[in-house]
């Protein structure tokens, strides 16, 4: 890395990152005497909110990504790098990528996020792919549709059976979203593309092991969502834990279900950021950090995002969802400004400004505190800020637009069957 | 493949392929007493003539391709299968798909295109991709955009200059479409994004073997399109055929040119229908047809498109564009209505209706035979002609929203690094 040689040298600061907490703290920390690099493995910042949209067809890929240089093409104070963090070291004040090279900081920003787990059987990652990441999506999208295509083609009822039976794993609102959205596909966009199997009898099942789904909710918003989705075709199977996920389909509770597509929307670990620091971490990966969002003993070190553990001001964990991280972010980026201006900074607080989930392409669940709203009112509030939040007058038409096609005529536009895939390539296709 | 079980049996007629070719002989189909199956190895029907803005972050994939069996959702005597052809029985009258089944016909129409070719190197290919498909498409943009990333963080200024040097072998229309969409990203889009480099100081180079770029337009037309490309930054090499490709960069006529991308638009070669039915064909493997484009021997079987070799009224080929295959599918749908009817057909006479090339985001050139433009108003034709061909309202709409974008801010959405690449993986991204 060279390094800017502007005299006397500024104070550096290394965002890790570039998800919502990290492209947060780099705007707040606009006009600050500061160099920041913003280091990221991705070319492109995800809007992970929509990102079950390209798993199921919806949105393209271009619509929720955006390259990460081109956001800050007008901040020359930001330096992007793309490149894996590999470790960090504390003493020397350097982040590690992958090809060796040291970015030395003097205020390191750790927003790397979490990724997908599975409670201990890493070993069901190839047959229940989690939904993070682009290629992530782009693999779902090519499963559930190499799924109808093989169906087609399937002379065995058992196996075709199965090829139609979609499982998705977890009751959060990534969970339901899914379920809602591949229902959808199944019933309405595509029945009269197929001559020999009816997609409107592909099973869609919705697998939660506590006692209902989206149980952030209030209980009522809750058992609206549950009776949308069955209304949508949805079986929803609340209380059983899985147990197994294989090839032949899931294991949950005392049930088997054979099915080919399993999509897993259970469970996340952090990053391996507390691993860099050989700092204390919780049983789900995250660090733990002082209430000015700092590492214990290196004040000098912000961590925020799904990588941390923190408390809300109602003693709740703070939610891995973007407002929470943008927040943080904002936080964090306030903070290192106030310090370098030797100005006190309070401990941050979250506010929790409310939960949105859409069931479907005409209803959502909206949870602001002060009111509840369900139905097709939610789901132009869902819409209208969903689009809002999207980077980009272009894109937002492009996904309004999208979204006018999906809901007028349910057609889908996306619906490319991609990339190579381990378990289901298209050399297989059978 | 279970059959349609109406009876008495209708007529069926397999078509191998959903490019242009495969696509306007179902349609042309319409109506006629026959049972169609449509057989493509892939689940999309792509707008070729637009890949190369996949290939450059101009348009997303969604925007060039749509699912086959969404485009014939109302044809209830069409099946779609996504499936590989590897043989055909011309005895007993069945095509082979990769996994063993048998798809049964009494008129068949081969119309599987072309790839690229290297003429006898195909140890090029690694080194120097060609654009058929979306995978190539991404796989191009992939290597474009990651070498400015590593020219990012290169120390060494000849390798950092071979990182900012990209190659384009082959000046036709793709070649220049290809040629001018990276200049201008690297000179309009990119500068403003970089910290360590100066993008506008890379080079594009388009080497062409022959004595002029767009060989099949008028040579005022070839002048034009090489002073644009040359105003636009593109250095143009004519008369030097390329005699090696490799990670190092590319060998043409006496010279050796560092470059860590190459794209390959110089050569195409025939799908392997010829070896499927031990027929004639010519050094590009294409097929030898009747003048009713039927295999000699075999009238039951139509081959069309990029797949064969035909003269046009004029006696020069027929050239590989979408027009021409739209037209042999048009005329083989008829033909084969005409034989059920046992009607008389004429021969297939081609029209060429003209030749479009863009050059850039405001030129292109134009040759109808009775007019040639150049300029923003042929510009404007290419655009208006090429979105009126998409398939879809929406589509069209998206894209002209992108165009208009790029046109006016410069700003290109599509800019992912998504997929693996065996040369240039994300993890030996150094």
């Amino acid at each position: 890395m060279s390094e800017s040689t502007t005299s006397p040298r500024r104070h550096r600061v290394v965002i890790v990152g570039g998800g919502f907490g990290g492209l947060e703290t780099a705007k707040a920390l606009k006009g600050a005497p500061v160099d920041i690099c913003l280091i990221d493995q991705r070319n492109h910042h995800i809007f992970q909110p929509l990102l079950y949209q390209v798993a199921t067809a919806s949105l393209a890929t271009s619509e929720i990504a955006w390259p990460i240089r081109s956001i800050f093409r007008d901040r020359r104070d930001i330096t992007t790098i793309l490149g894996r963090v590999v470790g960090v070291s504390t003493q020397g004040r350097s982040v590690f990528l992958e090809d060796g090279t040291a970015v030395p900081y003097d205020t390191l920003v750790l927003a790397t996020g979490a990724r997908h787990a599975y409670f201990g059987h890493d070993e069901w990652e190839p047959f229940a792919p989690g939904l993070k990441t682009i290629e992530d999506a782009t693999l779902i999208r090519r499963r559930i549709l190499l799924a109808f295509e093989r169906a087609e083609r399937e002379q065995d009822p058992a196996r075709r059976a199965a090829l139609l039976t979609f499982v998705v794993v977890g009751g959060g609102p990534t969970g339901v979203e899914l379920a809602g959205t591949i229902a959808e596909l199944a019933r309405t966009t595509l029945p009269k593309e197929f001559r020999h199997i009816d997609t409107t009898t592909s099973r869609t099942v919705l697998i939660e092991a506590g006692p209902r789904i989206l149980s952030s909710y209030p209980d009522d918003l809750s058992d609206y969502a549950q009776t949308s989705l069955q209304q949508l075709g949805v079986e929803v199977e609340l209380g059983r834990p899985v147990k197994d996920c294989s090839a032949d389909g899931v294991v949950y509770g005392d049930r088997t279900l054979p099915a080919a597509t399993i999509i897993w929307a259970a469970g996340v670990r952090a990053s391996p950021a507390a691993e860099w620091l050989g700092a204390a971490a919780d049983r789900a990966g995250r660090l733990q950090v002082l209430p000015d969002l700092t590492v214990p003993d290196h004040p000098e070190i912000f961590a925020i995002g799904d990588t941390v553990a923190i408390a809300g001001p109602d003693g709740k964990p703070v939610p891995g969802i973007a407002p929470a991280a943008k927040q943080a972010g904002t936080y964090v980026g306030r903070a290192i400004k106030a310090r370098l201006a030797r100005k006190a900074f309070p401990a941050f607080v979250y506010k929790h400004q409310g939960s949105l989930a859409q069931i479907g392409r005409s209803r959502a669940v909206i949870d602001f505190g002060w009111i509840k709203l369900r139905g097709w009112l939610a789901w132009w509030i869902w819409g209208i800020a969903h689009i809002y939040f999207l980077i980009g007058l272009r894109t937002r038409l492009s996904v309004a637009l999208n979204w006018l096609w999906i809901h007028t005529f349910n057609q889908r536009s996306a619906r490319l069957i991609t990339q190579r895939d381990e378990l289901g390539g298209s050399r297989r296709l059978k």
